[in-house]
């Protein structure tokens, strides 16, 4: 595991361009009308998806190092002077964009930190172009794999509610979004909790524990599946985990077993899980293999996995992918991005809200603080920055400053711990899989009072 | 436009170590045991996703630059020797990695094919770890984008279902799977329907028309919506489309309106979007604005759209974001990648068949036939490659012999046009929102007998 502090990153290096038009039109506006105020904008989300407790943070890596080397290409400029849209704006927008950078400041809760709506999971503070125009990617990075560090979590709950704990593994490079999307996902599984991935380059490049099994394709290259599975014991004498549902499970399990006790393990991943694990436990035991493991895919959630290991399903790791990868209940974790404060040039602030129905935006920078004690979390409390609250541990930390980041990329084993610490200090009825009452998140009365003065100044104007 | 016909391909150069580890292995086990039967396999879906009642191919130009572009970087070779499962592998397996390319043939359906259950969307031949190796990468590209084709086709459905048809905008971006999925993401949509896209990166690297207006930030960066308003009029006097939710629609719309007969339009982004269109769209024509047209966006999809149009919502364009891009209702294709025919030194063909609980696999390379006149499809036909059909059209063609493409990009204009004609074949009762009856696709009698000989062989050795 000593790669993960090495290789934290991924080589990640789009395009400025990977944005909405918006963000580049509002730039060349706020750029044309000389408008350059320090402003603050936080990342938050309003709402839980539909039967979730929590949320688990993840993405700042990739956010922070997209921050660091934030810039436009030569062509790109050319391009967008290009577009119709940019015709009429100030020329010397174009020798601001060859020069621009991200120069701001940057809070943030750190990877696997369990969360809450309304607490901001990121604060940027800088003139406004930059601080407007990261708002589209850090969205998407922030949002997938704070999505499925938060289902990752869950499954890991589920692996953890038998009566002995499983591990999962995350198979679902197939079912991802793409190809980089593939890798964001298990590195957000790894932190969330998965025990190791599939995914060979994030072994590489992530540091992550790597496992496998065979296909059913390596099956149905032979004539039959004994020869298929002597053929793979000889290649690989020491790591023969063998997928014996091909044909038929039960005379799988019997083929497998003549391999003798070498063989690690075999998986399953169709039909009844529960009698077929038995079934095929039993196969095992009988030859002899009692440490030879049962791993079970296909479908596989929390849910499912939570039901089999009541009903004591003898399955040792539960490979999980589809669920996962693409957070199937969940897709969209529908984080926002919205302007809090700004400062003028005479030094003044002012307070932004937005007053939409069902998609209000409070005012100020702020901070979460966590009451806890050794019993776990308490309740949080929402305030401005400004605030000094006692009892209380503040959540967000400042990790960029001048556009450069404070400290060295934290260890995925560390965030993955972090996480798993915190799962255990959550509120037991939080950590059901079925959705409870909502964890306390309080307002301090300055920011409520902020709020509702800058709801009757807009009513009163309107 | 004719920059699509120029710009067609996404730079994705991704490591091939973006697979899972399993691949790796057999492709060890396949070349330990000296076995490069020239394989067949074939990327289907077994069944459609709920409420769906087709699907539209796309992903199969990056499938092809994948292809063309295989191989393993020196490092790559060192990080999988580290791997213990390999320890045992023939020593020759990592020479051969250093020379590793595709050499096989590809057979497809054209990007933007409308197809059904068990028809090929891909049909791959090469030597065995070839063909294999490859399976990780083919699924996530081509499940992704042809759920994203086939989610557009529906909105564009919708978007023709009114009294007169309206446009969509892909403004999905942020909620994508990262920001190369936001890509991928776009290029679909366009395929399937979209009209435009936010995302400026595909304006320049695919040649897509990009749009956007502006955000509730820059309202908010004024003192006063009026004032933010005259701002962005200001710069983009040829260009104004104003978001004007941020404190009051009504009163936004009346701001909006002031500026007189230059602004091209307005945006709803919350709220009861029927009765707010109808009221914005009177303010404005008493404003005398009655081109202005009105963009609605904000959690749209195809339900909500077809219900808009059908009580004569005033809405010009719809932006749509986390539904189109995620696939919100399906956000996995369940593609699955089969061995179907190996071919063995003998020249002797060996057909595979899976039997596994609720996953078949049909034996044989295959080819999808389709009946049509000029009042639309009639119905499908699945055969044996080596089948001639009259009064059918072959549906898959040979793009790739030799791991050479044998034909230039298609543009995407192509490729949305294409989707869009056989969306008016499309039987009409097909193009309904809702699930209806299955279209027919049948299987030809030596399709049949074949997989039928295989099954009762399978179950007699057992």
């Amino acid at each position: 595991m000593s790669q993960i502090a090495k290789l934290p990153l991924l080589p990640i290096q789009h395009s400025t361009l990977i944005t909405d038009l918006y963000q580049l039109t509002m730039a060349a506006g706020y750029f044309s009308q000389q408008m350059h105020q320090v402003s603050t904008f936080e990342l938050y989300v309003r709402r839980l998806p539909k039967g979730r407790n929590f949320l688990v943070a993840a993405g700042l890596e990739q956010a922070l190092s997209y921050l660091e080397n934030l810039s436009f290409l030569p062509e790109e400029i050319e391009f967008l002077r290009t577009l119709p849209e940019f015709a009429t704006v100030n020329p010397d927008f174009w020798g601001y964009l060859k020069q621009f950078k991200f120069e701001g400041e940057v809070w943030a809760l750190p990877e696997g930190t369990v969360f809450f709506p309304y607490e901001p999971i990121l604060r940027i503070t800088a003139p406004v172009i930059q601080a407007q125009l990261v708002e589209t990617w850090l969205l998407s990075l922030i949002n997938y794999q704070t999505s499925v560090a938060s289902k990752a979590a869950r499954i890991w709950l589920a692996c953890h509610s038998g009566e002995k704990p499983v591990e999962f593994v995350d198979f679902g490079a197939r079912r991802a979004h793409g190809p980089e999307a593939s890798v964001l996902a298990t590195r957000a599984a790894y932190i969330g909790g998965a025990a190791a991935t599939a995914n060979v380059y994030a072994g590489m490049h992530l540091g992550l524990p790597v496992k496998g099994t065979a296909a059913h394709s390596w099956t149905m290259a032979f004539e039959s599946e004994p020869e298929a599975f002597a053929a793979y014991h000889q290649t690989f004498p020491q790591h023969t985990t063998l997928l014996i549902d091909t044909y038929d499970t039960l005379q799988g399990a019997r083929n497998a077993a003549k391999l003798g006790p070498e063989i690690q393990g075999v998986r399953l991943d169709s039909g009844d899980f529960l009698s077929l694990s038995r079934d095929v436990r039993q196969i095992l035991d009988q030859a002899g293999l009692p440490q030879a493991k049962i791993v079970v895919s296909g479908d596989m959630n929390e849910y499912k996995i939570q039901e089999l290991l009541s009903t004591q399903a003898p399955i040792d790791v539960f490979g999980v992918g589809t669920e996962l990868t693409t957070c199937i209940d969940a897709p969209s974790l529908g984080g926002v991005y919205k302007l809090v404060e700004q400062v003028d040039p005479q030094g003044q602030t002012h307070y932004r809200v937005k007053l939409s129905s069902s998609k209000l935006s409070y005012p100020g920078a702020k901070q979460v603080w966590r009451f806890e004690s050794e019993a776990g979390f308490g309740h949080d409390l929402l305030t401005l920055q400004s605030e000094a609250i006692d009892g209380a541990n503040p959540l967000l930390t400042c990790v960029m400053q001048n556009g450069k980041r404070l400290n060295a990329p934290v260890p995925l084993s560390e965030s993955r711990s972090h996480t798993l610490a915190q799962l255990a200090l959550l509120p037991e009825n939080q950590r059901q899989l079925l959705s409870v009452e909502n964890y306390p998140v309080a307002q301090s009365p300055a920011l409520k009072s902020l709020f509702e003065s800058l709801q009757s100044a807009h009513q009163i104007e309107k």
